[in-house]
């Protein structure tokens, strides 16, 4: 199946037209780093304009919503704090909404975001090789990323996670992330210990995979047929689009390139791709 | 192929008179943590006096073999250094000797020994995130297991890995080992965000992996058809041998038991198992 390019305006009326609500993958497609990308702005006032329900999908962890929401006022777009979906937040919503997790259950969170006990950010002593003090109530390990791992906190998951009844839950699968010094280790990385250790294998939240969607659903109401995720990056946007079983974009302001489709290089392809957000604003009457 | 049961006094010497060098795992064959197990000292004086050389050989990294030394000492049991090849000492020998890894290079270690840098042991800052100062004569990254790992260890190692001239040497793939508080992370799983995020394979030393043997051959000289080596885990030790080409013998003493052969329920089988190590003192003429 090949995918359609977005050229006239006709072409973009027609898209509009075919959904009510638009899932936007960020870095790539709203911004590249700190700046925004063309008329990125008025292009999501006329799509809110136009009565269409938006989301902001991220695989970001590190960050409560709150920092993420300062992020989009700061360069000046102004969205709910209900419109964004990042992986932590993600990662509640599925175990408190689509698996029902046990209230009086706690939690062992590897990750920057949700307060890990600074008491575990300690190396290991000799007394923790007897006893890790394992805390019975843990039903669930989830992992994000956690500039503080350590020793004691992987052999602490990895307590819990030998008790087949606990939830093993990885916020996304990244294998790395990057940074002006070069590529850093991501979630898929710093979790990696956790499934070589136990031998199991866990729910990974975080676009490509569907439980994101599941979880994004549990919350935040749309008609999937009539739903469209538009991103920069083929492996994870257009593919999260795939296996959720909703409709894509691809813009080429990011990751992926049109040399991608024209080749047809890879077996993801997206329903659509136009070079960039901003062109959206072509669907204007005026 | 089954395995040859050793019952016998002619067994026993037609075992010995099979060989000319033994390899022995340690915990296990000769002792069960801190107990030797029964005769073990008598057969080692035994075999070394009918004139066979001898080697012991373990995935331990985390002690230096001058500590391993010690801990045979402490027991009653009386070998060289020459004869302990821990898997850290053996990924030495495997980059001077096989590889032939050049002086003037380095070789960036995560582990406990071999004296990682003191100023690593800290969390990562924002600066690093711009700029890891890695060092350009580094020509090895080799990986063991680390109490102390974090993620400035983990992100400065993807930074050489990152240059597929790095060599990328792991000392063993045990994905756990076990102390007296449960299941803690071993090599094979502190070492997975690497190879997750740098989608690179390394060559693993340690047993079962031929690359240990390698090593070892590189320091102690012997001749590979009449070497045997004696364990008590099919799934390292067996395997190890049958990767390496040489015979093996299983003792009962350990991990696998007698069921994995009379049932058949491993492809990898042994030549030959006896009850226990101290058995071996069957085949003297008294």
């Amino acid at each position: 199946m090949s995918a359609k390019r977005l050229i006239t305006k006709s072409d973009y009326r027609n898209f509009l037209s075919n959904f009510d609500t638009f899932l936007f993958d960020c870095d790539g497609v709203l911004w590249k780093s700190t700046k925004l990308l063309p008329n990125v702005q008025q292009t999501l006032n006329f799509i809110r304009l136009k009565g269409k329900s938006i989301a902001f999908v991220t695989n970001n962890s590190s960050k409560p919503r709150e920092e993420y929401q300062k992020k989009f006022m700061e360069l000046g777009l102004h969205v709910k704090l209900d419109e964004i979906f990042n992986s932590s937040y993600s990662a509640a919503l599925y175990l408190k909404n689509v698996v029902k997790f046990p209230k009086e259950k706690k939690i062992y969170i590897i990750g920057e975001e949700g307060g890990t006990d600074p008491s575990e950010r300690r190396d290991i002593k000799a007394e923790d090789f007897e006893n890790l003090n394992l805390d019975p109530s843990v039903g669930a390990v989830l992992c994000g990323l956690d500039l503080h791992i350590n020793y004691l906190k992987y052999s602490r998951a990895l307590g819990y996670l030998q008790n087949e009844n606990v939830l093993f839950l990885i916020t996304n699968s990244d294998s790395t992330y990057p940074a002006s010094g070069g590529l850093f280790p991501g979630t898929g990385s710093c979790s990696a210990p956790l499934l070589n250790a136990s031998g199991r294998k866990a729910i990974f939240l975080g676009k490509p995979n569907p439980e994101m969607l599941q979880a994004i659903e549990s919350k935040f109401k749309f008609n999937k047929s009539r739903t469209c995720f538009i991103g920069d990056r083929i492996d994870t946007d257009i593919l999260f689009a795939k296996n959720s079983g909703i409709k894509s974009c691809l813009v080429l302001t990011g990751i992926s390139k049109e040399d991608v489709i024209l080749k047809n290089t890879s077996n993801i392809m997206p329903d659509y791709y136009m070079e960039m957000l901003g062109n959206l604003l072509n669907a204007d009457d005026i």
